[in-house]
């Protein structure tokens, strides 16, 4: 074992979800990462190790202890982010949603037909998102292959987990952003080709101890904008290729209620908007689709039963005053739920911003039942808000989950990547103010309520570092 | 003159408030500072330049040219937070108004028994909210008389303007954190003297060339903590020192539900909320009184005629599920409103949030408008939501005029005082990239939507430096 093998070990506060409602926090925890960037162990007491992990932490490992402000959580993921939006987040968010697509969105995205702007605009957006502790992202593109190709390259040298998804739309558009069907099948089919053959070699790792199979860090993901801007004979194709190359699927569905009647008079043999999409056998368990904020209960029960989750950006729900999503309500349908940015409709770039503004929605769905209990006869009469530990697991795991990558990342469970945030309360001219009294758990509270990027020293994907606001390995 | 006595001319962009639908932006000004913290004169057009004024500006001051990633706005303004429960900010939000006022904001005031505690928590209290650029605030203590005098010393320390009230609470509260009602009125009066008596003499700076008169930065007010924890004879013992010295005064009106019917049922001669106050001779037009969610049309004519205004707190109205107030309609009926950040009922020690926020509560209302349009029969069909000009309106002239300082702060009228803060939408390893597309415009927005302390490069209150994200006066 040479230098460049030697495992990192992580000494003390290791917070992590092990379920929905099972937060941990491990107060004296190690955490060896091996050199390929899997979790080698996770000891929850320092006094209770075994020989052979005293053996690697103190002979071939280099060891990195945290401060009693800092503590290790696992990265962020976003489940629904639109890469080219970022250039106008924080503006325009006065019009609902169908306006807002043509006033702000097509404009923008069009000028993505140049390489040179989409590269130098996805460098920043992917660096933005690292920094906010975004690992992994279930990224939109534009319809433009050339610059989705770019996307991938950028992030792949950036170091993020990501899907990425060449955008899909033949209707419905204006006539300088809109795709005929030959093409948009073309290059999704050559953008698919571009991922899966450049992927990097991994196997130089494959001297891994444990029996984890090489995972690829970007995946092409099969993308129709909406159901509004794809006909028929598109959302065919695009289903077929998805089974082909077995892909993942990410779409829009319930966001609006203009967008939800425009659907119906579009596709007027389909029940509801939900069935749109499982009419042409989009809706798989590898489904992504974000907002479903107007559903139904039959809508939720398809759902279900396809195992396709719903990415929850309650950031743009409140901008584009698309409505508040019921998550409490998917969840106890046994619908995944993550969370997303869905940066410009939501104009943070954070999941730290997601999981308060989760926080914030779900409270809104409690206030309106207050206000109006005789009338929601069908729901909980004790509607009980989401919690912290929830909506953190929904952050992590529950997007791994969405994303099905539950036994990739999403949490500390030896054998999974290392993806993972070093959060530092008490960083010099941070956001945050330690007291006395406050604990591990409130400071944990804390950083989701107040944090920023700057409270964020290391972030890394598979073990590499990959941002962070400490200029060194020294935290 | 000498060189104490030099004048500061501001080049650049100056954006401000003139009126609620009247956001300024002004992009070649000059805006000229007096050695006294007086606004000398405002030019919107450098072309435009009268003689005098550049006699002063080449012969007798400093001119600081803003880059063009820069602009001054006018500080915040925060109507309405408790400097005490800053030290729980970002924690325990999972209970609403009445539970959490006895699990948490009880035992953690009663600490500031300790003046030594209680110096430390306000030091760093006072520090974060200028950093965040609040430049005034109207501030809830504690029930205790030495450390409200520390928070006073501490806040003139550091330079900021501010509304200072000793809580009075003479019933209804924990055994441990209530006071007598002799006590509490004792040790109102002997604050006031404090704060009245100590005011530092600005009369050296009596020289300057305009003719508004000193104005104190600490103003004593009265602060029932609201209605439940007064008894009858409390409120109006407070009235009357309020009258007898002239103060403004503070209070809670018709946040929670429950608040709402445990204050009829302590109240029955009174006939809603908003009449206990009216009834005690509470509702003065220098009174503030924060949330005004659950008002009936009849509260809000009582306000109104009184002159009272509301300071609306959307992060804590959401945090605890207060309800969503309805700014708009209290804005249509003619009612002052500022905002607040309402910590620690709000998590953010930060007007940017309020905005945010802010906007968010109007969308939640435009939205609840949408689902259910036939109830709402009484209130507008084309509900308009709040705008962001309008919002920044509140957190700037707004909360001015809701603390009667709109002669003082606010905007940048010249013959006003420089209350200010030096934005930097560019400022390195800061919250914002700037895309070659922004405008003015869009940069201001991305600031209220995306920036934070990092992007305050300095903050003035009466034209003394007090924070900001710079080491130096080079910006
Ligand atoms: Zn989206
Ligand atoms: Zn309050």
């Amino acid at each position: 074992m040479n230098n460049e093998t030697l495992a990192t070990v992580y000494h003390g506060i290791i917070i992590h979800s092990l379920d929905i409602g099972n937060l941990e926090f491990i107060r004296n925890g190690l955490l060896a990462v091996h050199p390929d960037g899997h979790i080698a162990f996770l000891e929850r007491d320092v006094g209770q190790l075994v020989k052979e992990h005293l053996f690697i932490i103190f002979s071939y490992s280099q060891v990195v202890t945290l401060s009693e402000h800092q503590f290790l959580i696992p990265g962020f993921i976003d489940t629904h982010a639109h890469a080219p939006q970022y250039v106008y987040a924080g503006t325009g968010l006065d019009l609902p949603l169908l306006n807002w697509l043509s006033t702000y969105t097509f404009p923008r995205e069009s000028a993505f037909s140049s390489p040179t702007y989409a590269l130098d605009v996805y460098k920043r957006v992917i660096s933005r998102f690292l920094r906010n502790g975004t690992t992994t992202c279930a990224w939109f593109a534009t319809i433009h292959l050339e610059a989705t190709k770019l996307l991938v390259d950028v992030i792949r040298a950036n170091g993020q987990r990501a899907f990425v998804g060449k955008v899909n739309m033949d209707t419905c558009g204006p006539d300088y952003y809109v795709e005929k069907i030959d093409d948009s099948v073309e290059s999704t089919r050559d953008f698919i080709q571009y991922v899966l053959d450049s992927e990097p070699d991994t196997s130089k790792s494959s001297n891994s101890s444990n029996t984890a199979k090489p995972t690829r860090l970007v995946t092409p993901i099969i993308t129709p904008r909406f159901a509004v801007s794809c006909t028929a004979p598109l959302l065919d194709s695009l289903s077929t290729l998805a089974s082909e190359h077995d892909l993942p699927i990410q779409s829009h569905l319930s966001e609006n209620p203009s967008e939800c009647e425009l659907v119906q008079s579009l596709f007027p043999h389909c029940r509801d908007y939900t069935s749109v999409y499982d009419h042409y056998k989009l809706l798989t368990p590898r489904t992504i689709m974000a907002h479903g904020i107007h559903l139904s209960s039959e809508e939720i029960a398809i759902l279900r039963d396809r195992g396709t989750g719903i990415s929850h950006c309650p950031n743009s729900n409140f901008a584009l005053q698309s409505g508040v999503c019921d998550v409490r309500r998917l969840l106890n349908a046994g619908v995944k739920v993550g969370l997303g940015t869905d940066v410009a409709g939501g104009y943070a770039p954070s999941i730290l911003d997601a999981v308060r503004q989760a926080m914030t929605a779900s409270k809104a769905c409690k206030i309106q039942y207050l206000a109006r209990a005789e009338e929601r006869v069908e729901r909980d009469p004790d509607y009980n808000v989401l919690t912290i530990p929830e909506v953190f697991y929904l952050a992590t795991m529950g997007g791994a989950k969405l994303l099905n990558l539950e036994d990739v990342v999403g949490n500390f469970v030896p054998g999974k990547e290392f993806d993972a945030l070093l959060v530092d309360v008490g960083v010099a001219d941070g956001p945050i103010d330690v007291f006395d009294h406050d604990t591990t758990e409130s400071l944990f509270e804390k950083f989701l309520y107040l944090g920023d990027e700057r409270s964020l020293r290391a972030v890394w994907v598979k073990g590499r570092r990959v941002a962070g606001s400490s200029n060194s390995d020294e935290f």
